[in-house]
């Protein structure tokens, strides 16, 4: 039975409580939690408040259903740091001791929209290599990728290596070196697409990233467009006040 | 009609067509988009085809749906920069010209949950003041704020003018000044609760963040729950590689 405590509604009690059980390591990552009645006679509290407990904990990314099995303890996500330097995910994976392989989804020539004429700075129509990959680390999908490159930059692409890192790639056959690169970062749902290709719930919160790379005379090499799942990645940032 | 490209799914180049026109201005914010059968005649498309571009755009945040109403171009989002430097909501919102205020929606003093304590450095069970608030930029609420704060440091707190900014009352008032804040930001689904505060729809993308803000000797001075639209708001970086 958990205390009452004036004012705390009775199901943000149990979420709390659940909640420290999993911060404290009582609970393991992929450990099945009791099931909700269970939960109820263990809390002395309604199913109800049980579910709105759980709903919270899910929400907040600490646990996940999986439909006819349970409700699991979710493994702790990969943190991406913030900082002044970006990285190119495969070193970024190597930094964080984590095994990575991509795997491409396709590669084709395209003609310029005027959405990527404009953010790649070239004309309407020009041809762009247009890369679809799923990037994995430790052998679980992570994020799927699409490179938009512009051809005349790298007219053999299509016939190179794109398992590898593209920017490694860029840098070393096409002495394209990347120098800097201007990231957005938005919240979105996945839908059925994604779903199948990252293997998490329709529904599931993930990341879009979208990241134009520039070489230091400021021509742009790469516009990028990432889906980053939701449960496996989480940013942080330490920052100091004016 | 569409034009046609090896390779390319259909329901790819009828949300590319209409991402291009809004993009280019063509459709302005809270215009609203044309039927799906309006735009299957359009694009000769079937319906199914035109639904999936749409899903699309609305994942992407391009477009949102209003029941029984349509489907209408959504404002651009705010740009909030990850700089290496933090600010509070109040200047941050005032930096981007936008008008703000606070609602407080509850303030009561609780004892420390072991994760409290372990975040803010006190001791099991001590008391903490919670706040909770919701903030409004441009009369709009964009986020729902839940402040932790040892009441040991501030413990006149409760009955201070809490629609202010807290950093400015803990810095002026109680001579603790902000130095650094550690964050996390991950993507969450909105549930029924978040929904009617933020007026948004329940299964819309949103942020949660988690901050710890310490002073220069590195007491934690509060530790920082929040829940923000991802329909109005987007990070920004901008980083060099190594």
């Amino acid at each position: 039975m958990i205390e009452a405590r004036p004012g705390a509604p009775l199901y943000y009690m149990v979420k709390e409580n659940i909640e420290a059980l999993i911060r404290s390591g009582k609970y393991m990552p992929s450990d099945q939690l009791p099931t909700e009645s269970q939960l109820g006679d263990q809390y002395t509290v309604s199913r109800t408040t049980v579910r709105l407990a759980l709903q919270q904990l899910e929400m907040e990314g600490l646990i996940h259903r999986i439909q006819g099995k349970g409700t699991f303890i979710s493994s702790p996500k990969i943190e991406d740091e913030l900082t002044d330097h970006v990285k190119s995910f495969v070193e970024q994976m190597k930094d964080l001791g984590l095994q990575t392989h991509s795997t491409v989804l396709s590669v084709e020539l395209i003609p310029a929209t005027s959405h990527l004429a404009a953010v790649l700075h070239i004309a309407d129509k020009d041809p762009v290599i247009k890369l679809a990959r799923l990037r994995h680390a430790d052998n679980e999908p992570l994020q799927h990728s699409t490179s938009y490159v512009p051809w005349r930059l790298a007219p053999e692409l299509m016939q190179d290596d794109l398992t590898c890192s593209l920017f490694e790639l860029l840098s070393n056959k096409y002495k394209l070196i990347p120098h800097r690169a201007t990231e957005s970062i938005e919240p979105i749902v996945i839908d059925d697409t994604y779903s199948s290709l990252l293997n998490i719930a329709e529904g599931s919160p993930a990341f879009l990233i979208e990241s134009i790379t520039y070489s230091e005379n400021q021509v742009p090499l790469e516009y990028a467009h990432l889906i980053v799942r939701g449960d496996r990645l989480k940013f942080v940032i330490d920052r100091a006040f004016r």
